[in-house]
């Protein structure tokens, strides 16, 4: 079975290269880019506006392959790939939530970006804290690495 | 340009119909269902357990075409579908949190499934807070629905 997906936009943010960037939006903390959604869909975009956060989905362009083990960048211990945020996946889907400023006709105005500047933009989601935010969490071996993410910068590991 | 992913997995849940199911996790809460992640791919579910939550990003393959306007669920206006959880979109991808149970071999046992049963599993993500949880946030049309979502059931306007 395939599923074949197209881009309907394309997300521009200061990230040329995949060393040396944000690991996550939590260290892309006002960090500007902008989602330029294609005319066709600029319909969709009605009431997004409302919302101080969205979700975006995106294709990792710049992953190619991956091993089902891998160092986290926040790690010093290899683990199961799909215990890891890490890009290089099966299918690289790339899940960000940032802020949004503006929308203006077929471009988002966000914040946060922490993608390749080119990256394939999937979807859109408005982001609901009833549906996406959960309190009372266990984080695995992420636990220990809390309060890094903020800093830590990408290197070419995943290139 | 074409994206083209293959399934990792099936996710399994009580629901068979798009009609009567719970319009998102939060509606899903005890509800079980299991993903079963192909062989291949076991050796990446390391460390996975020690997360009690998740991301199931999936191929909504009860879903056909798209209108850039819908009526959600939850509202009584039509809204632009980017504004929306409607899993009618140009890429149909959906995005669940669920709460992960236990993991044996190759199978997840899950809580809060809200998506139909035999869909095509795409990609697993730790959720982390510091990443994916969002506290200041406007919520656009949605924040007068808040609450609605825990006890509406779908109907078949998306089939």
């Amino acid at each position: 079975m395939k599923i074949e997906y197209q881009p309907i936009g394309i997300i521009h943010t200061p990230y040329t290269d995949l060393a040396g960037m944000p690991i996550q939006p939590i260290g892309a903390e006002g960090v500007e880019g902008t989602v330029e959604v294609f005319a066709e869909y600029r319909d969709g975009l009605q009431d997004l506006d409302g919302f101080s956060h969205i979700i975006l989905l995106y294709h990792l362009h710049g992953s190619t392959g991956y091993k089902l083990h891998v160092m986290p960048f926040l790690d010093t211990e290899q683990r199961g790939l799909f215990a890891t945020r890490a890009p290089k996946r099966p299918n690289p889907i790339g899940l960000s939530v940032v802020r949004l400023r503006k929308v203006e006709g077929c471009v988002l105005s966000v914040e946060n970006v922490d993608m390749l500047d080119g990256t394939p933009l999937l979807d859109i989601k408005p982001y609901i804290p009833a549906f996406d935010a959960q309190r009372q969490v266990r984080s695995g071996w992420f636990a220990k690495a809390i309060g890094m993410g903020a800093h830590k910068k990408s290197d070419d590991r995943f290139r």
